[in-house]
């Protein structure tokens, strides 16, 4: 039997659709793309509604949907408008990546994962309250790892731990203020794996300091703009052994985060009732 | 000879284009789809120009144009603009299903029509004032039925009965007001025919009244949204036969509804003059 | 080695994006377009970075920007800015044509150049400061031609010229104010070639001024309103030999406009580093 067209809904909250978005798609082997960008919660129904009572169930799962775009938080409330137009067998497969945080945190933390079990490791999130950041937090909690979340405002590095705890009661997490050179050392000390999710353009960790850490095997940096957030690894660092640590930088990790992003697409066709967020985007990676 | 590619250019009138048309498009076949949201008159000049002076005029079947949205009258109002860019041989084919009320009204009337000859029978329209209720009687009345136009509103009925009347002169129309139950069942005492094309979750007939009307063959009712809006007929029911009367619910009416749409569109490809409205779509499934 | 799939991005400065460059471009043999419509230069990095990111360095030839609309200094501001967002091997291939200006001028210019070599030859513009007309005076200038630059307005006409010469210092050019058919006689006096790129539906030289005008060979006339530019040029003529001149009317010049559009759109993809604006899309005539 065959199936139908692969169509793609991207619905992204930015006025322009998102073309790096629609590249992967293609990339990923979907036939038609169908872009709309500005999209608000008000308008998810009938735009879900449209990819429901097209198709006979047996086909729905060469629809899906994926919402997309920079503001994380606007994204999640389009999905679960979207999670709220289904009933029964009536679903369509759903993946959000808004900002690329998931496809991103995912990377980075299989990356790490090549190196070091994270089960029981220490590790330490730099920069950790932004979207990229919480998510790194949450799968390396989920992992098992004791995680340690930083931030320049402790009370913002608590409440992405009171959040993941939510979620993952078992999560073992503590918050961690570092404002000062020294404090950032103190959070790395003793921890296996550094990763700096922190803003562009902005040295969180310093090269000394990085070399110092003698606990540490895995340095990723996520910062791609000059100069990188964590002192000595270049962009394109991938699984590059310095100074007795493996390290990555923000382009290093991009392949394996494309990588993601193309199979997570691939897998939303191969069901219908896929729901692609940050945890599932990384079990796609573990089998790897 | 090789024909391009067909492309169908997709005028939505809503600020997000349909998810629902532009599936069905494609799995109608179209290769690639131009999808416009919050298409007003004013830009119809330039979007008609486009398709028609790109492909030579041998050509010109490849390219057509679909128009949507939820307001039927500011699809309307595409429409007429659309046709206004012809001339000469220089036009491509057109349809318009505004809030699918083409091809909701066209598939209900087809149904009706597979059990009861319509020329001479009595059929009523509950919630005849609406978008897909207008177009009912339209047909209806084309097909040679004797149309009771219902409404809670007698003005209203009446309005839809004089539309009707000078598109067809020879159109047998009588406006009733059905504010009571009462009132509804003496609109469909010796009928044989009813469809209820009223507000979704409105019941406008009930089971006992249905069932007391000795004369019906054929209920249909157009509402999927519980409560229906004939009593008991379940919204799968296609051709289910109870009570002595052949039963069709909203969604054993949308079947007919995709394959008449789907039609259409394969229809737009083969020429470049057609213009589909709701006469020419019932028309369609007229020969299966 | 399989290249992955010919995504073009256009980027329109209009609310709603083209239809005509959308059907151009598909005729060109593109898989899938990224239509955008109502772009802003604030826009534009983040839907070139998209452009850029996801693909490796050698298949990014299978990516371009197209950018269009109404407004030919808007898409100017858009193309500046994408040009801005490339650093090193990192760029994708990119045309502008705004108005079908750029692919209108190097027709018109291909089709005077047919009958006259432009090397030394007087040309006469008439209309020449709008967007159509700038470009077929550069694109004269640039192949030699002695260029008479006319406008209404003397001021407006010297505006042009100067600003052609900043591009090309050795170009020959003079402005003409033609407010009457007198002045507009005088204009082509001694001119070979005569170039209509004024505003629809003006007749700007007469049947018997054009006669009278033993000097010239070719006379092309870019309106397509009725009347038209050049007294005694039917639209559809298409190098017409009358009265010893070779004669082109809107759409006899039409075709040849199409073919470089499309010529161009795939020359787009042969490697990732075009940038097409009105000289190349002239020259990729000049093999023909």
């Amino acid at each position: 039997m065959v199936s139908p067209p692969k169509i793609l809904v991207c619905l992204d909250t930015d006025a322009q659709p998102s073309v790096f978005d629609g590249v992967v798609a293609v990339d990923a082997g979907i036939d038609h793309l169908f872009r709309h960008g500005g999209v608000t919660p008000d308008a998810i129904r009938n735009l879900v509604y449209g990819a429901l009572f097209t198709r006979g169930t047996a086909d729905l799962r060469s629809t899906a949907i994926f919402i997309g775009g920079s503001d994380v938080a606007a994204g999640e409330a389009l999905l679960a408008k979207a999670r709220e137009c289904f009933f029964g067998a009536m679903r369509i497969s759903l993946m959000i990546d808004s900002n690329g945080a998931n496809t991103t945190a995912a990377a980075a933390v299989l990356c790490a994962g090549k190196h070091a079990a994270l089960r029981g490791v220490t590790a330490t999130v730099l920069g950790a309250t932004g979207s990229v950041g919480r998510r790194v937090v949450r799968l390396l909690a989920r992992e098992g790892a004791i995680v340690r979340v930083s931030s320049r405002q402790l009370a913002r590095a608590q409440g992405v731990c009171n959040e993941v705890a939510i979620l993952l009661p078992s999560a073992q997490l503590t918050a961690w203020e570092t404002r000062s050179a020294d404090a950032v050392s103190q959070a790395i000390t003793g921890a296996t794996v550094v990763i700096n999710a922190g803003a562009p353009a902005v040295e969180l960790l310093s090269e000394p300091q990085r070399r110092e850490a003698k606990s540490l095997r895995v340095a990723i940096d996520l910062n791609a703009v000059p100069p990188v957030g964590i002192g000595g690894i270049e962009p394109q660092d991938k699984a590059t052994e310095r100074d007795g640590q493996m390290l990555y930088g923000a382009i290093g990790v991009g392949g394996l985060k494309m990588k993601l992003h193309k199979a997570a697409i691939r897998r939303l066709f191969e069901s219908n009732d896929a729901v692609l967020d940050a945890e599932e985007i990384f079990a796609l990676g573990g089998t790897w």
